[in-house]
């Protein structure tokens, strides 16, 4: 049987390798060479599960610690320019599949931070920087306002599953059955907003620069 | 009575709840969402004692240690919204706000660095990131070269109250005169520098691109 | 006789020396004042090392350790001012201190890795980190994409010197000779970039924004 420590791992390394392509794809059509697309393309992958690890002290750090990730990211990247220099690139299907990646590092790191001690809002918080800083960092990066900071409904679902996630398990349901409802949750709402358009109302200051 | 500790808490909660107000109106300005608003005030808030504390190992970090910095923070972001949508924002206060923010955090972290026992140089300079950072790492969100490296007399003022906090206490004066008198440094050069235009020298290489 | 360690740290405080001119030069160029060519110049010069620190979670970190490299960084940056203010900069030779910042940096930052037990690949890695991440940081401060990700042959020198230096340790060759050929072989390639105009491809997506 697959127990739980390996699934999650399991998922962690989907979610690396989801966030690996997803960055590689950017740096590319960037106009970066070979080295920059693989810096993006790791920056992106692991970002925010290290930034998680720093704020929380955890060391070594997860990449350090298991040999798997920093090669799952650099498979992951070259394969992503090998099949952008082919065919189209699959936009639905990479905004899936970024989809499926911060959920599966969000409901990670909430989990690590509520397995930690931290309470209910911190540990939503060190959720939503797992699933969200990779990203935040690659646009830093590439000299760009922060796509979290403008594409609505970003952090939001994030932050919507990390809380289901910590609800359900105080509400006494199983870890599996919490770690799928989490991860539908965040899924579920950001496909909202890529597919349907959701978004926050526009908070600016017109008129009054 | 009030004890220097409970007193310096304070002190430090009014910082973090200024300095949230002034990210959170840059970042409406912006025109970014209310989760963006959100993001941005904590990071100014929040963002120079984090990495004070990540340079010093201080951990669990402040925020996670104290449950009172997080609402704290998303309360000033939200009044300061209210505010801004239903009268004209009190730019002269903001910046008087944004001043005493400044001395707070500054004279804050190098008492921190100072009580771990760092030399002075490193003592001051822990000050100013605890001070400066949150800001930088705001501009450098929004994608803007940020204000404390054209801004003149920004860090300037952290630096010299930092230094005056310490001088005073090398000296022999008690802890609650050399806060008082570190925090009337940074304020009034700050003040100065805003309302009366004192400012650095431009170091620029003209006509050498 | 100078020993190893000696010797070493003398070559560290060198590579500070260097990319503290190399920062103080390009804030000079941008316009920024005294602090903020000072603050840029202390970014890029101890930057790389700091990131190294806090991903490896070594502390106190080396500034705060060693009380030489702040005021090394201070007055290799006031020197740089002073000279480019009297005569023309030295463009070439700005260029070759760079490489050689680049060269001690990796191989220093690889060592370090290396002797805390990390693997190969992440040793290489925290080198390539501690020579690159310090000019990223200048970079991103002053709101470019950051030259190692656009500039060719930037960061592959220094993950090829640090290989090399790891290869040459691993048959069996003594510590002093495998630095010098890891340096050596950063301090080649990044020169052939420079002089030569060596490159990888570039990747870019045409007509696919």
């Amino acid at each position: 049987v697959i127990t739980l420590p390996t699934l999650a791992h399991g998922l962690d390394l989907l979610g690396v390798a989801v966030f690996a392509a997803s960055g590689a794809l950017s740096a590319a059509r960037r106009g970066l060479d070979l080295l920059g697309v693989l810096v993006i393309a790791g920056v992106t992958a692991l970002g925010g599960g290290t930034l998680r690890d720093l704020l929380l002290d955890r060391h070594p750090l997860f990449w350090i610690t298991n040999p798997a990730y920093l090669p799952v990211c650099a498979l992951a990247a070259l394969a992503t320019l090998g099949w952008i220099h082919s065919r189209p690139v699959p936009e639905r299907g990479l905004q899936v599949a970024d989809a499926l990646g911060l959920a599966l590092f969000t409901i990670m790191g909430t989990r690590i931070a509520a397995g930690m001690g931290l309470a209910a809002v911190p540990s939503v918080l060190m959720g939503a920087v797992t699933g969200v800083a990779g990203g935040l960092l690659r646009d830093v990066l590439c000299n760009e306002v922060p796509l979290v900071l403008r594409r609505d409904l970003y952090a939001i679902p994030a932050i919507a599953g990390s809380s289901v996630y910590l609800a359900t398990g105080g509400l006494g349901l199983a870890a599996p059955l919490t770690i799928w409802l989490g991860l539908a949750t965040v899924v579920t709402l950001r496909l909202l907003a890529v597919f349907r358009g959701w978004s926050l109302p526009d908070l600016s200051i017109r008129g009054n620069p």
